[in-house]
């Protein structure tokens, strides 16, 4: 599985190119390519603005057109935010993503410049334009942003990335609970909570579906075992 | 459905301030809440941040503790960089925000502070923690980057993101494609093309396949049959 190309295409603030490879590498891409960038490169403000991620910025290539950049790629994708006159499949960044990881050879993904976008020519070298769905009462997706967005749907399909640790232990067997259960409702017994009589059964299957539905792990039944043995004690 | 309200606990830069406000506003997220401010409240660094998303932070609440702000909330959860060690469910954003949108009742979400995150009493108001999985040698997400991620997973399920309009024609008509395929060999045929007559049947079977994959569109195939008729009057 290739990691994506990400090329910034007439990138204007170095500040941006930076935000951009932070946010790159953040979801373990590396590679970057800047067509045209408007301040020239290296990019003295790229740097603190990539808060550590200087390799990115290290390994960027500079290219003068879109088509030289993207010409080793075998998929295209371009991002744009608002719908242009365009016939092309318009993707959402998950299923882009999706594409990417499955599609054998490399993948370049075109950003456009801060304000302006991508040109249409950009945009014709693409197979597929990816667009985030977004507000539609408030578009103000920055470059950065989009960037992070296309690199973290990428990363959860790839390798490097840590699938979250289920640290929770499972809930304890029945066996425990029904012990738990047992213990209030000896407890319980000689306070008069259960009575009238004739409500003694529904009382305690309240109780019981209180105590069933936290699905309390063996460590939490002993800590309430131990609070009732306590209470018990009083 | 109910959007989730975002907790901002102890965030010390007004600009991260108004940069979450923009990157909630950009998914449809507009309820902000902040738990002791560093720097008080309002802060006038925050609104030239939210490149207009003013209406984030003109209703923004300021609480003194996390447990004030979420008292009104059904469902907690509490966004961290690294593991700790809670024994509390650990979940991706996608996962939260599936859960966020299934629940019902108001969540709220917690983000701490830039730099020194969550505290273990914010961790401990949570039903279950937020984990964005994150290359494993460079974890730098920042404040507002957490905070999109989040508003964007939330977005997914949300009735005000536009789907993407597929503005891409269906593949021609069989009958369309026939018809091309038959124009190319009737123009190859005169040139030698599919000589020697032992591979014709193979050749032919070759350039279908490559004409066949592109799923060409109506209009795609009749500029392809004005092209062959152009090419044929040569």
């Amino acid at each position: 599985m290739t990691p994506p190309v990400i090329v910034l295409v007439r990138p204007q603030l170095g500040e941006n190119i930076g935000k951009a490879a932070r946010a790159m590498l953040n979801f373990g891409l590396t590679e970057m390519r800047l067509v045209a960038p408007r301040d020239g490169w290296p990019n003295p403000s790229a740097g603190p603005a990539a808060s550590g991620a200087d390799v990115v910025l290290e390994n960027a290539q500079v290219f003068d057109t879109s088509a030289e950049a993207v010409a080793d790629c075998a998929h295209v994708f371009a991002t744009t935010v608002r719908k242009r006159g365009v016939t092309k499949p318009v993707l959402t960044p998950e299923a882009a993503a999706r594409d990417i990881r499955s599609a054998p050879g490399r993948t370049a993904i075109l950003f456009g410049a801060e304000r302006s976008g991508l040109d249409t020519e950009d945009v014709a070298l693409a197979r597929a334009i990816v667009t985030v769905p977004i507000n539609p009462e408030f578009g103000s997706l920055n470059l950065a942003q989009a960037v992070i967005l296309l690199a973290y749907e990428w990363s959860k399909g790839a390798d490097l990335v840590q699938p979250p640790a289920t640290e929770a232990l499972p809930p304890a067997p029945q066996e425990e609970l029904e012990g738990l259960i047992a213990h209030f409702e000896t407890l319980l017994e000689p306070t008069g909570y259960f009575a009238p009589p004739e409500r003694i059964p529904a009382t305690k299957r309240t109780l019981r579906g209180v105590l069933t539905k936290p699905g309390w792990n063996s460590l939490e039944v002993r800590t309430l075992r131990g609070v009732l043995s306590a209470l018990g004690r009083r």
